[in-house]
């Protein structure tokens, strides 16, 4: 019924009938209205990875549904069981460099979650929101600002991303309560039986300490909804910081390529006495001067830019061959000593400079630069544009983010390897941004940029992508995150004890998802229907 | 065989034959040598809840088996799960207050794990220490001491207690590192099915990230296996803290019984701010005087101490109606500026105080107060004398720790609410110490106080936990931790969405555990073959 007028072009779910898949749909249709059942080629067109080359079509959706309440989708939930339809949960964000909010099985309905979009509490004394999967940190930002309340959000470089799914993916976010996801207390979870559970405290009917207590009675269960497919998350407690007195946005800027050991020996330093509180981001040239530039002026050549080359961009761009972005928040005299500290600490590295401005948390969202604005809590878009380094209409990104010790030593033995390996086995620039996520580990961004309007790039960066993921991990250095086009691969790298990892996560989803029905293949977890007959398991 | 002139008087496992049982002794004596299988009244009387009155059988072991290594784990649990005999898990501490090391059913063999107490690994440079579950606190300090690490351990109040054993539940601890759990990162565990699994980036084989990154790629599991019975921690990552350059122990009293309002009002602010960092402890009176005191030269009357008579302890013992410690850890010039701005604000409260003294890491160790030595991470038995307020030669104590959001309007209702239960229904001294586990949330400590040579008096307190546990819910209040004889009644009271969390608990029990053979009953999570049949579940 929902075709008529409207050939469906999509992919049916795998082992779905025309019949029961057009059930489905007039079910899904029944429970939310036809405005918010989706199922034209031009309505999903948005739902694909967005930099995958334009003519494939590994990650297709069949349809989207977008439920506004718990109650509709444990609706969505309840056909799905009847009829096998596997669903594929986005909030409402992008994922770009991690392929977007498609599914991974070909023919799955996706939930799209961007109209749960509430931000349901702000407690401006415990200094916590409660917020919708739909939320986007525009719209919490805008929430905290509107109520009057002195508080501010760890955000990541993105403001149009979802809350709640950067929670759920193990996202970045870059002001103090950004470590570890330090930030998250208390969920609420439709599971595949459609039965609505609250984690922690949230447990007990009534209960006063579900957003301000991390744990609960036995087995503390918000971890395990995130990077899985275990749960729809429909509720979420966010900590917030209560504003300080003084905001200081700082800079770190060295010249040698190998300035990167100790920059990161003094930084693991200062951050494990706390003194440095955020999370930094350290960016090579060429990461940096593709948001702010683009390859053409600077090199013609198809091989990788050439180090004196390299040279010439960080001097005449004055970014540095690493340029670090943090930032100190707290009472102004703290602030001082702690800035007179740092400032002496990588000065001594030679060459290297520390720079920036204390400002009043009124004056956040006029600061020029976007870097400044995200790490004082004002979302933005900044640094949207990297993707257009190659040239071409659309830039696109595939992020190959594996995770290392944050000592000297590692940082410049993944360097070493990521880098020969995008420079000399794709032939690609090498990109970088180090995210120190706590003061004892770093992720390692690596931007492996292209052209999405040329197949040959695109193919190649994706080929490159599955290259990183099985080298890395030879050398001991694990994904903290999979784009969906190699989450299997790089869920198979953690292989300890006959894969003793994924064997017991497939135990816990057969256990709660016994139809298969929630978001099948995410992060390499698939039902016990669709499991691959060779992964030995 | 193992029974050869040492008649056995201990009851068997439910439903497990004489025969079955002597098979599965033999197993592990087989696996484990006689003297690492323990079955003699004897040798099993310090694995009973210590408090206990002394005729009580309710929570009694039927064997202790005490393993060295993962692989003899492995044996245990394989002999377990062919005769279907329950196991009981127990580090290597006291957990008194909450049961001992005393099973939950009746007949479980103890997995004692006191004789795995290796300090596996110290790193300095990432600040990090792998233990076995067998290491105390003593032990790790003694460790990192003899190693001259600069590094300091975050410990709880007694150094006896197993670091592994804290952490499984959910345990505090005093230093920076304290809140939330937050020092634990990556463990190894043998589930029930004898497999052994490591979580986070342990997952993959040689990953360098095991101990320093908090996740891993899919659904992190740490916290899956805290407060539950889903597995057997055979290790387990801990940070430590560079020793600062400063240490600074503070104390503040306050004189009335309501500046508990605007003491905790003040702290959640400072909290918020970051300014204080560690966990501190708020104690009552009484609470207080029964460490440094006991309650006959104040009172001889049976009804509990009344406010005047408190007011004279607080005054001649100079505790106050509410003392708090704390400290500061930093830089000299930092913890000047912090310490100034704490006593500013604590003392607008009239009459109240706050001081302390700077001292070096190296000089924690000869400070004379234990609170003193912990919060600087020195490990002691300080406070162990607190359970003879009552007289008599053994005084014993129940903690009922209820959590509630760290606001002053909070703490004035759990403490009314609380005190109003403990003297009224109880008729018992009212001695409480708050832990604020968090900026936003306190643990509150109720001491339930008895001479265990009372039977009455015993029996008293176990059913005033009962009571305590059931108005408490009433108000929203919820445990964090659960002692043996209430464990059931404290996980009841969770019951949202028709216990929808107990029974996500139960569907993961059942698949990983299905014969049911690891701690039965841990934090009132049944498997299927003993779950009451009237839980209507």
């Amino acid at each position: 019924m929902t075709q008529v007028g409207d050939v469906r072009t999509q992919p049916l779910p795998p082992g779905v009938s025309e019949a029961d898949f057009a059930q489905a749909l007039d079910g899904f249709t029944a429970a939310l209205g036809s405005g918010r059942v989706l199922t034209s080629e031009h309505d999903l067109a948005e739902f694909r990875d967005p930099f995958a080359f334009a003519t494939w079509d590994d990650y297709t959706a069949s349809a989207v549904v977008m439920p506004e309440t718990v109650e509709e989708i444990q609706e969505i939930v309840r056909i799905a069981n009847e009829l096998k339809i596997p669903l594929w949960t986005h909030s409402a964000g992008m994922n770009n460099g991690y392929g977007g909010p498609a599914p991974r099985v070909t023919g799955s309905v996706i939930v799209s979650l961007r109209k749960m979009n509430k931000v349901l509490e702000i407690n401006e004394e415990s200094a916590y929101a409660v917020v919708e999967p739909g939320v986007r940190w525009f719209d919490l930002y805008e929430a905290v600002q509107s109520g009057g309340h002195k508080l501010m959000v760890s955000i990541p470089d993105l403001g149009w991303g979802s809350v709640v799914g950067n929670f759920l993916e193990n996202g970045a976010t870059y002001l103090p309560y950004g470590a570890d996801m330090s930030a998250q207390c208390g969920m609420e979870v439709v599971l595949a039986n459609g039965d609505v559970l609250r984690t922690g405290m949230g447990a007990m009917p009534g209960n006063r300490s579900w957003h301000v207590y991390k744990r609960g009675l036995g087995p503390t269960l918000d971890q395990l909804f995130m990077q899985s497919n275990f749960g729809i998350v429909t509720k979420m407690g966010v900590w917030l910081m209560p504003e300080p007195e003084c905001y200081m946005p700082l800079w770190l800027r060295v010249w040698n390529e190998d300035d990167l050991e100790p920059l990161v020996e003094t930084l693991r330093r200062l951050m494990l006495d706390r003194t440095i509180e955020n999370v930094p981001q350290i960016w090579n040239t060429i990461a940096l001067a593709s948001v702010i530039s683009s390859r053409a002026p600077w090199y013609q050549g198809e091989e990788p830019i050439p180090d004196p080359v390299i040279d010439t961009m960080a001097r005449e761009l004055e970014i540095g061959r690493w340029m670090m972005r943090f930032a100190l928040y707290g009472d102004e005299s703290v602030v001082d000593i702690r800035f007179r500290k740092i400032k002496e600490a990588f000065e001594r590295i030679p060459g290297a400079e520390v720079w920036g401005q204390k400002h009043t948390p009124d004056e956040i969202p006029g600061l020029e630069h976007p870097f400044e604005q995200v790490q004082g809590g004002f979302p933005n878009l900044g640094i949207n544009q990297m993707t257009g380094w190659y040239g071409g209409e659309e830039g696109g990104h595939i992020g190959f983010s594996p995770v290392a010790p944050l000592t000297g030593r590692e940082a410049v033995a993944v360097r070493d390897l990521l880098r020969g390996l995008v420079e000399q086995r794709a032939g690609l620039d090498y990109a970088a941004v180090l995210i120190p996520i706590n003061a004892r580990s770093f992720i390692h961004v690596t931007m492996v940029i292209f052209d999405t309007k040329d197949e040959t790039q695109t193919r190649r960066a994706y080929d490159t992508s599955k290259l990183l993921v099985r080298e890395a991990a030879k050398e001991g250095y694990g994904e903290y995150r999979a784009h969906l086009d190699f989450m299997d691969l790089a869920a198979e790298q953690y292989s300890f004890n006959d894969h003793a990892y994924m064997r017991f996560a497939e135990t816990i989803k057969d256990a709660l998802d016994p139809n298969g029905i929630l978001s099948p293949g995410k992060q390499g977890i698939w039902p016990k229907s669709m499991r691959p007959a060779d992964n030995g398991r």
